[in-house]
Parts: structure tokens; sequence; C-alpha cells
């Protein structure tokens, strides 16, 4: 019995994105998405109900400022008092969980999913996807970039625009693309 | 008599952000930017009426493309002939006075506050805000970030993408991250 | 017989973005991108007709996320297959190609346009506008900066958040600020 592309991509393995099933899932969270977006000013705070019942799991007092985007919705996980600021974006291909107390500045991007090197197997859709953890009390700084299979562990501070690409130890603080501890 | 959260943040003290004042004027910028960024493109140029009427001064021919987002807009002064392009973010918890004739591409973030980098005040909300100077006639590259209490001389140019962290002299070209006087 | 400023732009020469014909140009592009960006989510892939009706051609296969922004769209052409994630940003003063099957990560910003050294031309608007031509099947990640003038060879792959200011050859791989072959 083989494995849907949805099975392969949970368990980290190559699987191509042209697929119906994924595609479907990526219309809903597009909805969702949008919903989130266009909510009135004063609904901020609260998450859009449908983009939060995507969701692994949100805690009550999460805060996902708009605009957000997200690939799926349905691999993350916010702890409590995380703070995402305005144009979050986390292309959840594998789980992306985030953990207490952790604060996202604007345009913070997390990339869990990378496309095939080879050129014949890119075009045909072929990506790998692996998670992102992100522990408590993080400081991630506003325009960062968080790449695929990265662990931040908690206390750490990634410093404004950096481009994350390896792990970054508890308490660390990292700066620069490519981000290296300071 | 202790001062409110909110006079400490324009003293250039530690303050927290979890304060029912500080939460107030957050949202009433909130919605005030959803209001310039809903805003018919024709009226585009012409800032929204309430995001207008939060910034300290805004000259009549400063120009900010949608989308924008602040956090606060009642410390942001934009000079005569400014043009943000489309995406910029400015975090003003402090002072934001962009001189006549500055020109930012798409997607420049301004950053005024730093949060606490001990994990437990970090926790509770405290942050430090210092005043971000753009002098005149700067043209700052898309997708540069400009980070806390840095000043930008009249007539200099920061690269696209440069994430700016100490003052830039008039007449300077400054690139990469960290930026550095090319 | 002296050239338009459009018809200096389009030849690579000095021209002044301050000129009634360009100004209306850029309202139509403001008007199709916000028909494209305000569309409902089950429509997105189909570009918005005004937006795609501006491009110089696109592939009917071809899928651009919103929110997308560009100056003109008048100099874009996107191939078969090509994707744009969410928040892309071209400033296509000059012509923007995309070959078949490349595929761009949420926030890559293309960037045809330099204003001028010279602060008194700058204030006056003068820019330059070169040509950015990706190739085919390239993929460039997200957050990545593409400067003016630029040729990306067929295949090749721009690190998330690099800034890419000189030419990629066809299947290198650049990484960085500035971007370097890896």
């Amino acid at each position: 019995m083989t494995k849907s592309e949805r099975e392969k991509m949970a368990a980290g393995e190559w699987y191509t994105c042209v697929d119906p099933e994924l595609d479907a899932l990526r219309a809903a969270a597009r909805r969702a998405v949008n919903q989130h977006n266009i909510m009135a000013p004063d609904e901020r705070g609260r998450m859009a109900p449908p983009l939060e019942a995507l969701f692994v799991a949100v805690a009550a007092d999460a805060f996902v400022e708009a605009p957000f985007h997200c690939a799926y919705g349905m691999n993350i996980t916010l702890g409590a008092g995380v703070y995402l600021n305005a144009g979050c974006t986390i292309l959840d291909c594998a789980s992306v969980v985030i953990g207490d107390g952790s604060m996202l500045g604007p345009g913070v991007h997390i990339y869990c999913a990378e496309h095939h090197k080879d050129v014949a197997l890119r075009r045909a859709g072929l990506e790998i996807a692996r998670p992102v953890t992100i522990g408590r009390d993080v400081w991630i700084g506003g325009g960062a970039i968080i790449l695929a299979g990265v662990m931040i562990g908690d206390g750490a501070v990634v410093g404004a625009g950096a481009v994350v690409t390896k792990d970054v130890a508890p308490g660390a603080t990292v700066v620069g693309n490519p981000a290296r501890v300071r």
C-alpha cells in the first residue's frame, strides 16, 4: 500500500506538493488566513475561528497580528502568551511548535519545506519537510528567517533580519546572514 | 508619584507593554492602520485621516503606500516629499522622524523597541525604546531593517536588505547584515 | 523631439518618476494589485483579470499568491508553472521575465530601479531601470531580494534571505548578504 503525498509529507519523506489532497488543504488554509486578515481590528488578538480550528493547539492568550500567512495551519502549535507581530509567515509543511512566552517580531518567516535540488525533481514538485521547534521565552527579531529543521532553545534571542540555518542553543544570541552566535 | 508605563516609554526607561493604557493606544493604531490599508487605491497617497491624525506631523505631500503597519503612530513624523513604498513597518515606541525628501523602499522595517535580555523580565513584557532619526534625502533600499536608536545622516544610502545597527554618517552608503560602510 | 519619461525608462536612461504619465500607470497598477489582493481566496491561482491584463504575458498555470505588489505590471512576464508565494513584490520599472517552472518563496522582492546617487538629482525623482531575468526552474528562497540588472541562470538556487547583487550562473547556489556562491 503506497503512502499518500500527505502521509509522505508527515513522515519527513520526499513528496510532491502537486497533489489534490494537499491542494485542498492549502486552499482551506488560504480561506482561513483570509478570514483572519480581514477580521475587524477590534477582534484582533482573538484568532479568526476558522484559522484557530486548523491549528494543532493555540493557547487562549496567544496573539497573532494581521496580516498572517501560513501554508496549511494544521501543523502549528502556539503556547501560552505567544505573540506574533504583523506579517509573520509560517510554511508549516511539518510541525511548528512555538513555546510559551515566545515573541516573534514583524515579518518573521518560518519555512519547514525545501524544494529538491535536482531540477527535474523540483519541477515535479518534490519537497521535503522538517519540523521547526522554538522553545519557551524566545525572542525572534523582526524580519528573521528560520529554516527547515531548526530548533531554537529556551530563552534564546535571534537578531532582527537573521537567517537561521542551524540550531540555536538555549540562552544564546544569534545574528547575521547566516546567523552566528554573537 | 510613579510614572505610568506610557511615561516610562516616552522617557526612554524600561516599561512593560502589558498595560491597559498602552494596549488601548495600540488598538487605536491597529484600527487606523486598517483604515489606511483598506482605503480605495485611488485614495492612496492621501493618508487615511485616522492614521494621519495619530502621527505627530505629516507633510501634505508625504506618500505612504498600503499596506503599512505601525505600533502606535503617535511618535511618527514624516517630512516633505517623504515616500514609503508598500509594506513598510514602523514600531514607533519612541520618536521616528523621517526627514524631507527621504524615500523608503518596499518592506523597510524600523524598530524603536527592544525586549529585555533577561528572560524573566522579558516574559513580564519589559521593553525599552529609543528614537530613530532619518535625515533629509536619505534613500533606504527595500527590505532594510533599522534598529532602535539609529541616526541616519542627510543624503545617506542604505542598501536593500541591510540591517542597520549603528548610526550612518551623512552621505555614507551602508550595505549588508550587519550594515557596514561600502 | 524629446523622449517622454516613460520612453526614457524603457530605454534604460535616467528618467524622473515625478511625471503624470508614470503616475497614471502606477495608479492603474495599484488598482489592479488591489483587485488581486482582495479577490476571494477560492479565486486565487487565477490572477485578477485587471492585473493579468497589465502583464506582458502570464502562462495559464502561473500562480500568484496574495498579497502581491508591483509598481507597473506592464513589464512582467511569467512563464509556465511559475509560482509566487505570498508577499512577493516586483518593482518592474524595466522588464522582469520569470522563466518556466521557477518558484519564488514568500516575500521575495525584485527591484529593477535605482534612485540616483546624487542627492539633488535623487530629490528630483531621477531613477534608472535595468531588467531582471530569471531563467527556467529557478528556486528563489523566501525573503530574498534581487537587484536591478541581475540575470539568474536556469536551474539556479537562491537561498532564503539572500541579497542578489550580481548575476547567478545556471545551476549555481547563492546565499547570504550580499549573495555569494556556496
